[in-house]
């Protein structure tokens, strides 16, 4: 019987959540029942989302319980099924939270697709993440040739899609990133046409110079103050995909909107959405990214803690903007 | 040769406007030029959106001009005429301004359907109010059956259209407006559902109470503190219009949405809209709301000043809500 080990909620945040509120387990793997399968986890995503179910009912969805298991997508191999449509050793993707194995049932495991990717891809680019951006893109903003959009967590693993897909439908894309580098390589690896620094005293001004036509579309994943400045920019008929507010999660950071007259003599639409919502379009983004991912056209990186117990730590990095691209942990 | 008289903007308000911002005029008719008619007005609109063109380029359209005739919608007959298309007598809308006669050529005037309605009724429930009022329900609301749906300034020339509009779709519809009689008045005979006074100092347990199972549907015409407890009380998937913002125009009362997490964890969709952007819908709506004013199922009520010299006291009466229903000016 192999040892599982993992994380469960001990405590909800008072203000900013810390290690504290996690309490690390070790206990044998669980058995899988009629049905089920057990899976052996190679990566766990981070995701800002699980902040919101810390907390009591605040967010879109249920909380997390306190003394389970957290939440937490995973993709691994199955190493014992009672379900003939898995076989050990099939590689799927699922929600076994933040620990070593999982037991599942069939409706809640999918099994990855033969891209040419590595397995991890599919919490990410080809995963939530991914579909995330791939909704916002087409159902939300539907930005034309020529229109100038605005994605905020420009390098992370929702925004470098949007920028890509977006430069793929002919916009010209700025993304908001915290540091030189993390712009530079926006520019230079994702294809963006301009990144601004929101940790540069002159942010606005150069948000202003990377956007000298106005913004038509800002896909928002930060909140704050970046947010306000570029929704100051929006031009008539703009459109606001609200994917994530991460500066706003801790409190530390309001996003407001200080004067709604905008969005009525601009005419603007502003739309918050949650890809959970939208399964319909999860296996024709998937396809569409995988063949851009295979072609070439769509890259990214990956910030990967190694091993259960630094989940914690990787997580409030995260949290803080320290991961660069999408957040995992390794656990083989 | 006739004597025309009305109103120019003299100056651009500083803080609240006021009368001394208008000059009266009065001098002799203006002649049609080739292809022009003499149309002789006989009820003026007045519309908070003047409020905005008033100021310096801060609003949708071009500012109103200074030292030119004060921008208004009128109703009226061709006294002259040099375009065969228009014979001594026919009534008309278009867009004739503070004062008794205009010049206009045949693409700026409409001639009036034959509606069994008054003509002023083209100013508003069949005019510019009622087209916007149908627009936001139909094409941004979409209220379904026993959906909630809240409008303010309840008994205006929009939001009286507005609810029994979603009346006619099977919504609950829950008005808000200054005052028990505009209150009365929206549940008696505009058949709301009912109807929340913003004047009361319970105003918010009153929106409660009259809306029980929240707000999915918000069509908002004034801003201020009232939409922001509306606001709060969307439910997930809720959908916002926003038409007017009065309380804002002359700066007394911000409009803000103070935390933005609620777009995202209700997954609201917020949509300015402003109706000329939307001339197709112009013939289909008005059709849809002039059968409805002959089958009796569309009712409204006016507050009528009589005489030009009348024009600027009602119209910072109506931005004061001191009128009951769609605010005219009769000019005969």
């Amino acid at each position: 019987m192999p040892i599982n080990k993992g994380f469960v909620l001990a405590s909800r945040p008072r203000g900013e959540a810390n290690v504290g509120n996690f309490r690390f387990f070790e206990a044998p793997a669980p058995q899988p029942g009629a049905g089920e399968v057990l899976v052996r986890h190679h990566y766990l995503s981070l995701d800002p989302y699980m902040r919101g179910r810390m907390d009591e009912s605040r967010s879109y969805a249920a909380s997390q319980k306190l003394d389970e298991v957290m939440i937490g997508g995973t993709v691994g191999e199955v190493v014992a099924s009672n379900d003939s449509a898995f076989a050990v050793g099939d590689r799927v993707v699922g929600q076994g939270g933040w620990q070593l194995y999982s037991v599942a049932c069939a409706a809640d495991l999918r099994k990855l697709p033969a891209a040419k990717v590595p397995v991890q891809a599919f919490l990410g680019a080809l995963g939530m993440p991914g579909v995330t951006a791939w909704h916002g893109v087409n159902r939300i903003l539907e930005p034309r040739a020529e229109q100038t959009l605005v994605v905020s967590a420009a390098t992370g693993a929702v925004g470098a899609v949007v920028g890509q897909l977006a430069k793929a439908r002919g916009a010209r894309v700025v993304g908001i990133a915290g540091g030189a580098e993390k712009c530079g390589y926006a520019v230079a690896s994702l294809g963006f046409d301009a990144c601004v620094d929101h940790r540069s005293p002159a942010f606005e001004a150069d948000l202003a110079a990377a956007t000298p036509q106005g913004i038509d579309r800002l896909f928002e994943n930060v909140g704050g103050a970046p947010f306000r400045a570029s929704f100051r920019r929006l031009n008539d008929f703009g459109r606001v995909a609200i994917c994530g507010l991460i500066a706003s999660y801790e409190g530390a950071a309001a996003t407001t909107i200080d004067d709604m007259r905008l969005v009525l003599v601009r005419r603007l639409m502003v739309q918050g959405f949650i890809v959970m919502d939208h399964m319909e379009d999860w296996p024709r983004a998937i396809a569409e990214l995988a063949a851009l991912a295979e072609s070439g056209r769509l890259t990214w990186r990956e910030s990967v803690a190694q091993g259960i117990e630094s989940a914690p730590e990787a997580f409030f990095g995260m949290l803080k903007g320290r991961n660069f691209g999408k957040q995992l942990v390794r656990l083989i």
